[in-house]
């Protein structure tokens, strides 16, 4: 699994507990709304500076969430 | 101080931790040894892929590499 892939889905999961919906996450982090959907789906491969505005609104630092791809990532490569 | 400038700069330093070359990480890495030298200069904004490539390289994590960069960002803005 690739490593957007997995982002996308951790990136969905964290929106989705943080209840903001696509349009409000882009909104806050000043991202359009079918980036959003594109990064979730796994189409986008993020720069760090879009990580960096997205988990300014997630209550989650850059470096948990890179973790949390990273952990998912390296289990799935062993 | 942007984001690309301080992950550039961390880049360089950990590079060169690691005693290896621009040209030697971007074979290593898989990248050209030009983006590598943009990256350093902060001219360009790695995607999470390039981070995770580089890092593979550098001894040191993902997570750990976005951590120190963040710890600066925070620091240079608050």
């Amino acid at each position: 699994m690739s490593i957007e892939i997995i982002f996308g889905q951790q990136l969905r999961k964290i929106r989705e507990e943080n209840k903001l919906s696509q349009e409000e996450l882009a909104f806050r982090a000043k991202l359009d709304r079918t980036y959003i959907s594109l990064l979730e789906r796994g189409k986008r491969r993020p720069t760090l500076n879009t990580i960096f505005a997205l988990t300014q609104q997630l209550n989650i630092s850059a470096a948990e969430m890179v973790r949390l791809v990273e952990e998912q990532v390296l289990n799935f490569h062993h």
